[in-house]
Parts: C-alpha cells; sequence; structure tokens
C-alpha cells in the first residue's frame, strides 16, 4: 500500500528538524552579550511571549469553533471526511508551532547577534542567518512531518475503497487542512502585521520626529513594542506564512497527481502523489547544505552581502534540480521524467527570476531604489509618488515570470498521455510551484534573519554599543528588507501558482458533493448525464464557468474589490493602532518625569499591551471578510460566480501584494541609502523626506501586502470545504 | 427603412448644440473682469491652446497612421467595412472637438466667475456652472451628432444585405468607431494629465513649499502652466474622457441590440437599435432643464452647494426615468416596455449609488475625509497611510452596485423571449449604462465647473482680488474636487457596464472573422459545425472561455498586471516631468533677478512649453501599452487569452481607478477642510502635511486613475478591430 520509499520523506524531516536543533544549539552557544544585552532581550521576549499567549488563545477559540462546525458538515452531513475536522486543528498547531519556534529563536539571537557583530560583520551574519535557518528548517521539518503522519494515518483507516479511488478520497481530504495552516497565517500575518507596524509607526513619530531621539533609543517607551513587532510580526507572522505556503503547495500537487492519474495504474499515481513530497524533502536537505555555505568578508557592500546569500541559494536550487532529476529517474517514470523535470526546472526559474526582480527594484544598489531616493531631494510627497511608480512598474516582471512558467509547465504536461487534460497540465504547474518553494529552508533562512539583524541593531542602540556595530547591524538588516521582498515575492509567486491547482480542486470537489447530496444525473445540453460520469469540461459546461457568463464576471469585480478592501482594512487598522500607540508614547513622555534624562524607565510592557490588544481587535473584520466571502457569493451567486470571485480574488491580489512589497521595499531602502550618505545623509531634508516614505511603506510590505497571498488561498480552502453548501444554491 | 422617430434624435442633439452656444453666449456677456484679470486670463488661454494644437499635431499623425492601418486591413484583406478609416477620424475629431469647445469656454470663463464671485458666491457659481453646461451639452451634442451622421450614411450606402443583417453590420462598425474617440480620449486623459501634474506638482514644491509664496502668486513662474494644466488636463482630457464614455455606451448598446434582436422582425430590432439613442437625446434635453435649476444663495455651506448641485442632477434623473417610460410606451413594445425601464432605472439608481458614495468618500462634510485631515496631525505619513486605507475601502460600495446592478439588469431582459439568452441580457445591462449616462449633460457640467472655478480662483489670486473673493472660489472649487470624483465615478462605472458590452461584441465578431477568413466549418466535440450557423455558446465552447483554461487564467494576470504598470507608467511620467519643471522654477527664482520683489517678470511660456514637452514624450509608452497588449497576447494566447486580458484589466482596472480617484478627492479635500480652519487651519503643521498628501493625490486622480477606464475600453476595442489576426493564431 505505502511503498517503501514513502519513508524516505519523514525520515528527511525528522533529520530536519535535528539539524534545526542544532543550529539553534549552535546559536544558544554564541555569547549573549552584556548584562544590559541581555535584560533588554528578556524585556522584547517577555513581550512577544505575551503577545503570542494571546493571539494563540483567540485563535484557539476560532479555530475551536471551526472545527465543530467542520465536524457537524463531516459527521452530521457528510459533507466532509470525518478526519477534517482533526486534521485542521493539528495543521493549525504545526503552523503556529513553526512561528513560536522561530520566535523563540530570534529573540534569543538578538543580543548574540549584536555581540556578534561587534566582533565582526561575519560573525553577526553568521548568528543571524543560522538563527533564521532555526526557523526555515522548522517550517519545512513540520509540514513534511504533519503530511506524513495524516498519510499514514488516512492509509490505515481509509481502507474501503480500492486503491485509486482512495488515494483521491484522502488527498482530497487532506488539502482542506491547509484550511487551517491558512487560517492560522492569516491571524498571525495580520495580527502581527498591525502589531508592528502599530508599534513601529508609534516609536517613529513621537521618538524620532517630535522628541529627536535616534530609532531605539531605550527612552521611547515604544521601542520595546518595536522590536517586540518584529519578532511577531516578521518572524512568527512570516513563519506561519511560508508554512501555509509551502504545505499548500505540495498539498495541491499531491492531489492534482492523485486525480490526474486516477486512470492509470495504482502504482503511478502512487508516484505522482509522493514526488511532490520528495522533492521537498531532498530540498530540505539541500538547504542544510546551502546554509553553510553562506559566509562574507569583513567591509562586504551590500551587494557583496546580497551575492553571499546568494550563492547558499542558487547552490541549493541547483544541487536540487539535479536530485529531483535523481527522484524522478529513482520512481522509475520514464515517460514524463523530462516533463515533470522540466516543471520542476521551471519552478525554480521562475522563482529566481521573481527573486531577481524583487531584489532590482528594492535594493539600493540598483536604480530604482536609488531612483526613489533620488525624489526625496525635493521631498515627500515626489519620494512616495516615486515609489508608488517604481512599486506599480516592478509587477511586470514577477506577473510574465508566472505566466511564462505557469504556461510552460502546463503545456510539457497536458500532453501526456497523448491527449489534453487539464488536471495534467495542472498537475505540472503544481509541480512548478512545488520547485520554486523545494528551497524554502534556506530562501527562508535569509527572510528570517532580517528582522534578527534589525533586533539586533536595537538591541545595540539601547545597550549603547558603538557606531560601528550598528552600521554593521544595519547593513544586515538592509539586506534584509531585499531578501525580506524575496521572500515575500515567492510566497506570492508561489500562491498563484497553488491556487490555480486548488481552482482544479473546487471543480473536481464538486462532483463529489453532487453525489454527497444526492443528485445523480443532471441535464446538460438537452442530454440526462449521470452525475458519476461527468468529466471536468461537462463541469465547467454545467456551471458556465466562462467569462461571458455575468456571475463569472461579477465575481471578478467582487474578487478584485476584496484584495483591496481588505487591504484597506487592515492598513486603517494599523493607521488606528498607531494612533494610540502615539498617545500612550505622547502620554508617558509628559507623565513619566525624568525620561528623557535618563532617569526614569519607561513603561514599556504598557505599549505592548497597547499593540497586542489594537491587533486582537482589528485582525478580526479582516478575517471575516476572507472567511465569510465565497460562502456568501457561493449563495448568491453559485459556482460561477465563486470561480469568479477567486479568479478575480487572484488575479488582483498577486499584483497588489507584489506591488505593495516592492514599494515597500524600495522606501525602506532608499532611506537606509541616504542614511548611508546619499542625498545629504542622515538629518538632511531628503532624509526627513525617505523618513516618511518608509512608513508609509511599512503597513504595505509588513501588513497588507503579505496577508492578500493567505487571503487568496484561504478563499479558495473554504471555497473547497462549503462547495457541499454552493452546490445546493447553484 | 429609418424609422421617421429617428430624426428626433439629430433634432435634439442640435437644440442641444444650440443650447451651449447660448449658454456659452451668457458667460461671454458677463463682465471679464478688470484689465490685468483678462491679461492674466489671457496668457492662460495661450499657453493652452498652444499646448492643445501640440497635442492634436501628434494625435493626427497617430490617426493618420492608424487609419491607413484600418484602411488596409479594410480595403485590402476585408478585415473591416471599408468605412471604418473614415468613421474612426471623424468620432476622433469630434471627441477632440468636444475637448477644445470645453476649454475655449473653460479659459474665457475664468476672469468672468472671478469677477462675478467678488459680486456674490451665488453668482460665481452660475457663471461657472453654465460654463460648464457648455461642454456638458457639446459632448452629448455632438456625440448623438456624429453617431445620427454615420447611421444615416450607411444605411444609404450599405443595402445589399436584408434589413437584419445589415442593421447587424452597420452597428458592428460604428462599434469599431469608438476605438477613435477612446484612442484621442487616452491621448487627451495622458498627456493633459501629465501636463496639469507636472505644473501643480513644480509649483507647489518650489512656489509654496521652498519660497513660501502662496498658491497662484505670479512671482511663480509655474503659475500660468499650473492654470493651463487645469484646462487642458481637466476640462479638455475630461471632455475627451466622457465622450468617449458616453458614445461607447450609446454604441453598445445598439450593437448589442441589433444582434439580440437579429431573428425577430426588423421593426423590433430598429427599436431596440435606436432605444437607447432616443434615451440619450431626451437626457440631454433634461439636462438642459436641470442646469436651469442649479443655483444656491450667499454664504452656502459646502454641503448646500453640494446639494443645489444635486437638486439639478436628480430633477434631470427623475424627469428622464418618466422620459424613458414614455419613449418605450411610444415606441409601442408593451413585451419588454417594464423590462427595458427597469433597466434604465437600475442604471440611474446605480449611477446615483456611485456618485452618492465618492461624495461620501470625498467632501469634507463626511468623516472618511475628515478622519483623513484628522491624520494630517501626526504627519505626512499618517495623512498619505490615511488616504490609502479611506480610498481602498471606497472601492466595495460602487463595486457592489456595478455588480448588482448589472446582474438585476442582466436577469431582467436574459428571459425575454422565453429562453435563457446571454446577448440579450447584456442588451439590457448595456441600456442600463446608457441610463447611467443620460444625464451626461448636467452631471457633466457640475464636473468642468470645478476647473473653472480653480482657475477663477487662481485668476483672483494673480489679480489680487480680496480674500472674500478667493474664498469664494476656493468653496466652489473644494466642490469642484467632490463633483470631479463622482464624475469619474460615472465614468469608470459606466466603461465597466460598457466593456461588458464590449466582450460580447468581441465574441461576436469572432465568427465574422472566421467567415472573412475562409474558414467554412470547425469541429467541435467531435462534430463539424458550419461556421455559418455557430451559436455565442458553441464558440465559447469552441475557444475554451472557461476560467481553468490556464490561457484565460493567465490572461486575467496580465491584464491585472498592466493596468498597474500603466498607473506606474503614468505616475513616473508625472514625476519626471514635474522634477523638469522644478529645475526651471529654481533656474528662474536663481537667473531673473527680481521676481520675488515683482520687479520682474518670470517667463511663464517657458514652463508652459516644459510641461507640454514633458507630457508629449511621456505618453507614447503608456497608449503603445494600450494599443500593442492585445494584439500580442491575441498573437501569443489567442482568443482564449484576449478574453481573459480583458477580464483582468477590467476588473482590476475599475477597482484601482475608483481606489484612485476617491484616495485623491479625499487628500485634496482634507487639505481644504484643514485650510478652511480645522485641525489648526492653515500654516498649522497638519496643513503642511495634507499639501503632501494633496500632491501625492495629484497623479491619482488626474492622471492615472482616470485614465483606466480608457485603457480598458481601447484595449477592448483594439481587440475587437484586430480579431481577425487573433482568431487566425488561434
Amino acid at each position: 500500500m505505502i511503498p517503501g520509499y514513502f519513508w524516505l520523506i519523514p525520515l528527511s524531516a525528522v533529520f530536519v528538524l535535528y539539524m534545526a536543533t542544532r543550529f539553534f544549539g549552535m546559536m544558544k552557544n554564541e555569547p549573549a552579550g552584556t548584562e544590559r544585552m541581555v535584560e533588554v532581550a528578556t524585556y522584547v521576549r517577555n513581550g512577544a511571549l505575551a503577545y503570542l499567549k494571546q493571539q494563540y488563545k483567540i485563535v484557539a477559540i476560532v479555530f475551536v469553533f471551526v472545527a465543530i462546525l467542520l465536524a457537524i458538515m463531516a459527521f452530521k452531513f457528510h459533507l466532509q471526511n470525518h478526519w477534517v475536522p482533526f486534521a485542521f486543528i493539528t495543521a493549525g498547531i504545526c503552523s503556529g508551532l513553526a512561528g513560536f519556534i522561530g520566535m523563540q529563536t530570534a529573540t534569543q539571537a538578538s543580543s548574540r547577534t549584536a555581540f556578534a557583530a561587534s566582533q565582526s560583520l561575519n560573525q553577526g551574519l553568521r548568528v543571524a542567518f543560522r538563527s533564521g535557518a532555526v526557523m526555515g528548517l522548522s517550517v519545512v521539518g513540520l509540514a513534511l512531518l504533519d503530511y506524513s503522519f495524516w498519510f499514514v494515518v488516512l492509509n490505515l483507516f481509509e481502507d474501503a475503497l480500492p486503491q485509486n479511488d482512495r488515494m483521491i478520497v484522502i488527498t482530497e481530504t487532506m488539502l482542506t487542512f491547509a484550511m487551517g495552516t491558512s487560517l492560522q497565517a492569516l491571524f498571525a500575518r495580520v495580527g502581527g502585521g498591525i502589531f508592528t507596524k502599530a508599534a513601529d509607526v508609534g516609536a517613529d513619530l513621537v521618538g524620532k520626529v517630535e522628541e529627536n531621539i535616534p530609532e531605539d533609543d531605550p527612552r521611547n517607551p515604544a521601542t520595546i513594542a518595536d522590536n517586540v513587532g518584529d519578532n511577531v510580526g516578521d518572524v512568527a507572522g512570516m513563519g506561519a506564512d511560508l508554512y501555509e505556503s509551502y504545505y499548500g503547495a505540495i498539498l495541491a500537487a499531491a492531489t492534482l497527481g492523485a486525480s490526474a492519474f486516477a486512470t492509470s495504474n495504482s502504482d503511478l499515481q502512487m508516484k505522482a502523489i509522493l514526488a511532490p513530497l520528495l522533492i521537498g524533502a531532498a530540498g530540505a536537505i539541500l538547504s542544510v547544505l546551502g546554509i553553510f555555505f553562506v559566509k562574507t568578508k569583513e567591509n562586504a557592500s551590500n551587494l557583496e552581502l546580497l551575492r553571499s546569500l546568494g550563492y547558499g541559494i542558487k547552490f541549493s536550487g541547483l544541487c536540487i534540480l539535479l536530485a529531483s532529476l535523481g527522484i524522478f529517474y529513482f520512481l522509475d517514470i520514464p515517460d514524463m521524467l523530462w516533463r515533470l523535470w522540466g516543471a520542476v526546472a521551471i519552478g525554480l526559474i521562475s522563482g529566481e527570476i521573481i527573486g531577481k526582480s524583487s531584489e532590482y527594484y528594492t535594493s539600493q544598489a540598483y536604480s530604482s531604489t536609488r531612483y526613489v531616493a533620488e525624489q526625496a531631494k525635493t521631498g515627500p510627497a515626489t519620494v512616495i509618488i516615486g515609489g508608488m511608480g517604481v512599486g506599480m512598474l516592478s509587477t511586470a516582471i514577477p506577473v510574465l515570470a508566472v505566466v511564462t512558467g505557469t504556461l510552460l509547465a502546463f503545456s510539457l504536461m497536458q500532453n501526456f498521455g497523448g491527449e489534453k487534460n487539464i488536471i495534467m497540465g495542472l498537475y505540472g504547474v503544481s509541480i512548478a510551484a512545488v520547485g520554486m518553494l523545494s528551497t524554502l529552508g534556506i530562501t527562508m533562512a535569509t527572510d528570517a534573519y532580517g528582522p534578527i539583524a534589525d533586533n539586533a541593531g536595537g538591541n545595540a542602540e539601547m545597550c549603547g554599543l558603538g557606531e560601528e556595530v550598528r552600521k554593521r547591524t544595519d547593513a544586515l538588516d538592509a539586506l534584509g528588507n531585499t531578501t525580506a521582498a524575496t521572500g515575500k515575492g515567492f510566497a506570492i509567486g508561489s500562491a498563484a501558482l497553488t491556487t490555480l491547482a486548488l481552482l482544479a480542486s473546487y471543480m473536481s470537489a464538486i462532483k463529489g458533493s453532487m453525489l454527497n447530496s444526492g443528485r445523480q444525473s443532471i441535464i446538460l445540453d438537452g442530454n440526462n448525464i449521470l452525475v458519476e460520469s461527468l468529466t471536468l469540461a461537462d463541469i465547467i459546461n454545467y456551471f458556465q464557468i466562462h467569462l461571458l457568463n455575468p456571475n463569472v464576471l461579477m465575481g471578478l469585480f467582487i474578487g478584485a474589490m476584496l484584495s483591496f478592501v481588505f487591504c484597506g482594512l487592515s492598513i486603517n487598522a494599523v493607521g488606528r493602532a498607531a494612533a494610540s500607540m502615539v498617545e500612550e508614547v505622547r502620554r508617558q513622555f509628559r507623565e513619566i518625569a525624568g525620561i528623557m534624562e535618563n532617569k526614569a524607565v519607561p513603561d514599556y510592557a504598557q505599549c505592548v499591551k497597547i499593540s497586542t490588544f489594537s491587533a486582537q481587535r482589528e485582525m478580526i473584520i479582516p478575517s471575516l471578510v476572507a472567511i465569510l466571502s465565497p460562502i456568501l457569493v457561493g449563495v448568491i451567486l453559485g459556482v460561477s460566480g465563486v470561480v469568479g470571485l477567486l479568479g478575480g480574488a487572484l488575479s488582483s491580489g498577486f499584483v497588489l501584494a507584489i506591488f505593495m512589497a516592492n514599494s515597500g521595499g524600495a522606501w525602506d531602502n532608499a532611506k537606509k541609502y541616504i542614511e548611508e550618505g546619499a542625498m545629504g545623509g542622515k538629518g538632511s531634508n531628503a532624509h526627513k523626506a525617505a523618513v516618511i516614505g518608509d512608513t508609509v511603506g511599512d503597513p504595505f510590505k509588513d501588513t497588507a501586502g503579505p496577508s492578500l497571498n493567505i487571503l487568496i488561498k484561504l478563499m479558495a480552502m473554504v471555497s473547497v470545504v462549503v462547495v457541499g453548501i454552493t452546490v445546493s444554491f447553484s
């Protein structure tokens, strides 16, 4: 039943998780710095833990509630497999765990990175990067392990059906698990994003602008909250986000593999299901190798720093390209070996192009960000207009890369087996998505290390470490902005590919839910057709999923609108939360005598509390939008409306997310470029303008933008889960 | 052949044009103000004429070039009716003429409005508003006349076919005329938008911020260019834009009428074709009545001013509702009388909702704009974040209004004649679009009067008229921001409806182009089917226009991306053009001694020249994007890719345009609200922050945003025109 080679997957997961603990141990063995540094780090850690505790509490309530609903759907109405509610919860727990581990690591790493940076840049990079690696490896390890666990469990219990049908049921059941990760990720991204940006904006506006004290000055009451925010938003939030991307991509590929090869021999079908997991497993192991590759020399320029990270990623990418060829060879699938390998290569190359393009548009080493910095000379208005323009133009390359990659991967596989087959083609696309994310272990390490470096800089500043240290952590942090934009590019690029696969899953779930609801036959083009024997083309035809159907078109409009409204909600949430923070910081400066003279300690905890409370309150409505809109649209506009909704949210949300991530990255690094001495340097009018640009970019790149890919997938997942309801209203 | 009642259409067009000349005469009869006021107005007029001359020169070259291409397609390859090239040119000329007339009126009206405002607010409003009316009435009059002319010509010459087929050929031929208006409108909007914002930003940044002189101070070298910009961008550009919307909506409705009733008796078909034109004609006449209705009392608050305009519009709207019932009754179509009337009502109501929603989100009388003003207290970053958030949220109501309106209008008509019929349903949607735009004569007057008031304020400032006058013109201008946002809402709302109709036209054009290229039969689902007898459903099926076809999905992505890239291009163009303007203004302050002491006159003409040159250079690439993308996508991805492209551009562009228009309007009026004394009033830090918000909003609301609806329609038109090429590559 389960082939022997399957066990390589949990095995490599365990190995990777073991390596994560090793990296964690290495980091812990580094000196934690002076007493003051440890003290500051403890403040930050406690704040972060307090926040996460609060967030997980709310998430737990929501999860229990949704699980009960799923259980009712499963046990009472038989709309779902009865394993779904349980797996929904484990998936959510694993995703939350990945974020938690990352945050634990990051908060331990900050003082250690600051201390290492006081010795050399290379030391600083190593500590920060390896701490990031803990998170990258935890994410892939946990995802592979969770998958393996449920694959075994379901295979043990679901043994009534014939093998091929069983695999379809198992993979489709497992696909809905991903709703757990998506929901967890949405809460983590939106809540964390609101927290971090409220604290950041609040700290900057009062501290830097009104009181004229430097960033991360310990006299600023919001400075701890700001550093906590880097952890809960940029580390824990991003961890849950990328866990969701990775898990979703693998699940979608496995599901499509099962249905594309439903009529092949069951051996081939099993290979198609497990191939994406094997690629993931190989990628995980190779990421470990790549991580050891990253190092840099002292006084490295930004470009050199970027390159040294790039070498690690490229090394892993090339290895995975070879390894996947080995995997397909080992699986003994001569007919489609080169096609599948081509799809993996397409995914890796598209990912590389998206990454390069993010790097080009957001690094101060290149002309776009320098142009934005140049615009700062004429004030805040032009710097903001410039950043917007750059961000909008920056959508072209990633979209064209995804479009080209999708079409190539699709056409490679669609003719496999002789005749055109959409599901087979989409299987190729989903393999490309897995290829793109196969090196996630290392790309995520390059992403997670940014906030660690940022926190290290904060720690250095608060503990009065020398100018040189701060300069080094700033160099690492600037790099982090670019790698973060790259990470977001990967997340959104793979989300686009994965959502295409989810669309297909949605269409195939329709048939099952028609059968479940007792519909045995339908009338199509005047003929009475058994639901049992409906093809995908029949379903497309029956529900009129074409672009001249007004329900589809109106779904497109609503989907596009929702991605803007979702961003508007989270941006306004940041605005409101920041306003409360500003009030609180002003109050403390006013009421606690002696803060400015370093004679009194500000009430850091109160600021953390305000950000926590605001984040919790403000994440509710955006999350409800994501969950309720597919249900409402399904009830009102039926299946065709839902497909339109997903298409509209996907296309607009994809482009909007890239725009926001790159605009935000460009503003941030334009500011850093000026701080490095360009356009008059720190304190110049250009610098002041650039700080404003950076503040505007904050909710763009860290709250609204990166939540969009989760929104899209969550909407797709919810659509799949409630398809029974939608079909009954169609 | 042509029924007698047809002649009511040209007759009412002539009446409305006559009334436009009357309003023009009334305005000319007002006193033109002091010598200095006339002098300033002459500067502005000459600048505007110089710009338009330059723009029309370039547009003429492009038009001749495209007309030759169309002629080759028509006469050599028989891909087009041979009237297309000629009508393409007259349509472009009429559209340009509407803008030109509006601009002539506006430049004559500015000093007169300023002088009238020096007497009373009500006087100022009357002069500005009636001048705006000249343009509104010219637009509808010219559009109806151009249509009538070609309808007669084509009916005279195309007499070989049987009546029903002939009407299809005639209306489809006329639909492609709209490409002329769209192309003209795109150049006018993009070029004019770049001109006006480059001058505005340049004048503000150096004048207000660096030299600390008030807006429209005659010492500012860019001040004339700034006032010229209001005319070429906000008047001429908007005129061409709304001409395009109106003409396009009527043409699309007539075309769908012809094909929806292709198999009915030819009398009914003719009624379906002429109904939208009769509604337009009635609306035009009723707009004249509404215009006489608008007046206000002295010391009116903003809300009262808005109301007085609103009464005029509502009065016209109610009248057109009654009149259209009369028209349908007169046409003697009992079976569909209530259905069509329902569609008109839906269009009017949706338009009213969109307008109200723009008003709510952009008027300082309501909480959203006040919230943005409130955010100015904490600086430019929060005011910009606030405006973004508000703009994004503001997309919900207009989208839902269009969605609901479309679905209702569609379902009213789709069952007409017994069985479900997409084309019949879309005919209902296009009638709703005509209903929405039926009061364009007056809604546009409320739109065009804004820049007139703005210019009057400039004139008053430059001529040193009292504080009171400026306050009155400012009140009028503030209102103009809101009515402009409303006008943009109408343009984009109707564009969404019209583009749906164009999608249908695209699908029906496919069949013709298959026949033209000699394809007699196709194989569909294994059957050989004659192209002649293909139904819409067959074509949808054959070209796989469904959302699981990767070509469609990738088209969606590309379409969404292009709307962002197009905005990015035009925003960056403004940035670059503004930078040249800033340099020039700085140079003049530096090199021309005595400007600041009023001892020397700045070189106004040089600034006009710079804006003109920049606008001309920068409008080329965005326009090429609009024209080439449907051709390229058609060649590479075929028919399904083009349909996806249009769907993606439409859904994303629609939402993006609302976002940009409303954000921009909210920033502008938040600034005005502060200038009226809120949040510390003029000169406060909040005011400075709000000025920055306003500057960021400028390219949003006056360059990129309002060009999007033209982009969408132009892409659709180009797709229809080159469908022959696309089909041969599919």
